[in-house]
C-alpha cells in the first residue's frame, strides 16, 4: 500500500512553487521520505511563497530564489532530476482580470520555459502538474468528472488551463512523461492569509484565528468541496510514483462537498470564535464565480488507490492549531507591515 | 435572407490579420458591402500576410502594417470601429512545436491586448474571432460538435484556445459582445502557398498549378472537411451581424467530408495536371496528426442561416484559376526569392 512512498527515498527531486503552500508542504514530506529535494521559487510578492514554510528544513532542501521564467536557469535546476512537481503559478482569478499579461507569463510562458528546459536536458523526467478545477468554469453537471467540458470564466483559469495542455503535448509528441492533478480548493497549514485575493478558504481561517466576522456572500447556498493540504500532498506522490498516471488529467476533490453557510458554521464551532453576517455579491467577484461545484474524484482512485482521509473536522482543528501558533509569520506582507 | 449583408454599409471595421488569407477576402468583401475597413497586420514572415492580396483595393481599405501586441496603437486602431473580425495569428502547427513561446505571443499575448483596447477604449465594439477545429484534438465522434471535449494536439492549438476563451470571457465579464468560429480546412485565392507549413491544402494546390507530384501521408484514409473561402467569408458576415452568436463558439464545416487521396485525385483532375504518390508519415507530423475529422455546424446554421454553397469541384476551379493567374505573387518569398 506504501510502496509509492518508498519510491522516493534517494530520488532527486525539484518541486516548483516550493515556497508556496502546496509545494512546501509537498517538499518537507518529500524529505522525510528520504529524497533529495531541490526548491524553485519567485518569491513573487503577493504569490504565496514564504521563507517560513520551509522552517526546520533549511539544512535539508536546496533553495533557489530564481524565476522560473528563466530559461538557462530551468535547464540547470532540470538538470538530473527524477521528477519535478510543478507547483509554481498565480492562482489569483481577481489578479487574473487586473493584470491578465502578467498571469500570462507566469502561468503559460514558465511552463513552457519547464518543458523546454526537460525537452532540452533532460526528457526522462516525469512531472507533475498543479492544475485546477476551476478550468471547468460554472458546471453543466453535479459531481464534475474529467470528461466535463473545459469553460474556463476568467484569465487564470484560461492560462492555468493552457498550461495543462502543454504538458499532456509534451507527453504525447516528447514522451516527457507529465500529467495533471485538477485541485479543488485546498486548505491547511502554510496557505496564504495575508489577504483575499487568492481564494476565499484561507482568508476565512485566518478570521476565525482572529475571531472576527466572517462574510458569506448571498445567501452561501452555493456548495463546494475542500481538500487538506495533507491529501493533497498524497495525491501528488501518487500520480509522481506511478506510470498510469502519465499523459492524463485527474481531479483531486474533497469527500464532504458542504455549502459556503454550513462551512463557516463548521469553521467557527472548530474555532471557538468568530461570527458570520451575509453580504451580498461585490460586483468583481459574482461575475467570475461559477455556482456550485464539487468534483468526482474516481479516475485518480482508480489509477493510484488515492481518497482524502482527513475530514473537515480534523483538517480545521490542525490548521487552526498551526496558524495560532504561527500567525505571525503570515498575516505580515513582504514589507514587513501588517495587512488587515 | 440578406439583412446581414446590408448591415455593413457605412460601417466601422477592422480586421486583424487582413493582408492575410481568410482576412484579406473578408476585407475585401466587406468594402464592396458599402464599409469603411482598416486592416492591422504585422506582416510576420512567413505568415500568410501578402500586400498583393489587396492588390485592387489599396484606395478603399486604411492600411496599418503595426504589431498587434503593441498596446498604444491596439488602442488607437480600436477607438471608434464597430466590429473587429480578428483573424491576425500563427496558423503553423510545426512551427509552434519548434518555437512554442513565438506561438504564445502571437496567439495569446496579442489576443489579450487587444481586448484589453477593446475595454479601455470601445467596450461597445463586436469581435469575431477566428478559432480552429485544430482545438479539438483528435476526436472521439464523427462529427464533431462544438460540445465536444476541447484537446489540444499541439502547442499551436493550446494558444489558439486560450485565444478563443479569453473572448468568452471579455463577453461574460466585461460585456464586449464576442465569439469564435471554430474553422475546418479553409482553401481559396490569396492562401499562402509558398511553404507547406501552414497546413496541406494551399500546398496541394500548390502542386497541382505546377503540375507536380503530391505526397500522401500514409494511406490517405483520413477525412476532412473543407470551406471555400467565400464560404468562411460569409461565415464571419452573418456571425458579425447576428447578436444570439454574442458569447457562443460556432464550427464553420464543410458539406463534403473527402478522404485525402479522394480529395488529391479530386484536385488533379481539377487541374488536368499533376500525380499522387503515397509515402510514409514524417515523424514530426505523425506525431500531431489526429486522425479523421469533420465538423457539424448545425449550431451555426440554426444561430445565423450559414451553410456553405461552394462544392469542392467549383471550389478548386476557382481556386486554381486564381493561382494560375497569379502565380508569381505567391510563390516568392519576402526576400524575393523563389521558394520550392
Amino acid at each position: 500500500m506504501t510502496a509509492y512512498l518508498d519510491a522516493y527515498r534517494g530520488r532527486r527531486l525539484l518541486v516548483t512553487g516550493g515556497l508556496g503552500f502546496i509545494g512546501s508542504n509537498l517538499a518537507r514530506r518529500l524529505v522525510d521520505l528520504g529524497a533529495h529535494v531541490s526548491i524553485v521559487d519567485a518569491l513573487i510578492p503577493d504569490h504565496g511563497g514564504n521563507r517560513f514554510n520551509i522552517a526546520g528544513f533549511e539544512d535539508r532542501i536546496t533553495l533557489h530564489v530564481v524565476d522560473v521564467r528563466d530559461s538557462a536557469t530551468m535547464k540547470r535546476l532540470v538538470e538530473g532530476q527524477d521528477v519535478v512537481f510543478n507547483l509554481a503559478g498565480q492562482v489569483s482569478h481577481i489578479d487574473s482580470m487586473t493584470d491578465p499579461q502578467t498571469d500570462l507569463e507566469i502561468n503559460c510562458r514558465s511552463q513552457l520555459t519547464l518543458l523546454e528546459a526537460c525537452r532540452a536536458v533532460n526528457p526522462g523526467v516525469k512531472v507533475v502538474y498543479a492544475g485546477t478545477r476551476q478550468i471547468y468554469g460554472r458546471p453543466d453537471r453535479l459531481p464534475v468528472d474529467e470528461s466535463h467540458l473545459v469553460r474556463p470564466t476568467d484569465i487564470n483559469g484560461i492560462n492555468k488551463a493552457a498550461g495543462e495542455y502543454y504538458h499532456l503535448v509534451y507527453n504525447n509528441v516528447y514522451g516527457i512523461r507529465a500529467c495533471s492533478l485538477r485541485l479543488t480548493n485546498v486548505y491547511g497549514p502554510r496557505q496564504l492569509i495575508r489577504h483575499s485575493r487568492q481564494g476565499f478558504i484561507g482568508w476565512f481561517i485566518r478570521l476565525a484565528v482572529e475571531g472576527r466576522e466572517i462574510q458569506v456572500f448571498g445567501d452561501g447556498s452555493q456548495i463546494r468541496d475542500f481538500v487538506y493540504v495533507d491529501d493533497a500532498v498524497d495525491a501528488f506522490l501518487r500520480a509522481g510514483a506511478t506510470a498510469a498516471c502519465d499523459g492524463g488529467v485527474f481531479n483531486v476533490g474533497g469527500a464532504e462537498p458542504i455549502a459556503h453557510t454550513d462551512l463557516v458554521d463548521k469553521l467557527i464551532a472548530a474555532a471557538g470564535q468568530g461570527s458570520k453576517v451575509f453580504v451580498p455579491w461585490p460586483d468583481e467577484k459574482r461575475r467570475i464565480d461559477i455556482g456550485s461545484f464539487y468534483s468526482d474524484y474516481t479516475r485518480l482512485t482508480q489509477a493510484t488507490g488515492w481518497s482524502p482521509v482527513v475530514s473537515l473536522d480534523e483538517g480545521f482543528r490542525r490548521t487552526l492549531e498551526y496558524y495560532r501558533k504561527n500567525f505571525a509569520e503570515y498575516v505580515h506582507d513582504v514589507r514587513g507591515a501588517a495587512v488587515r
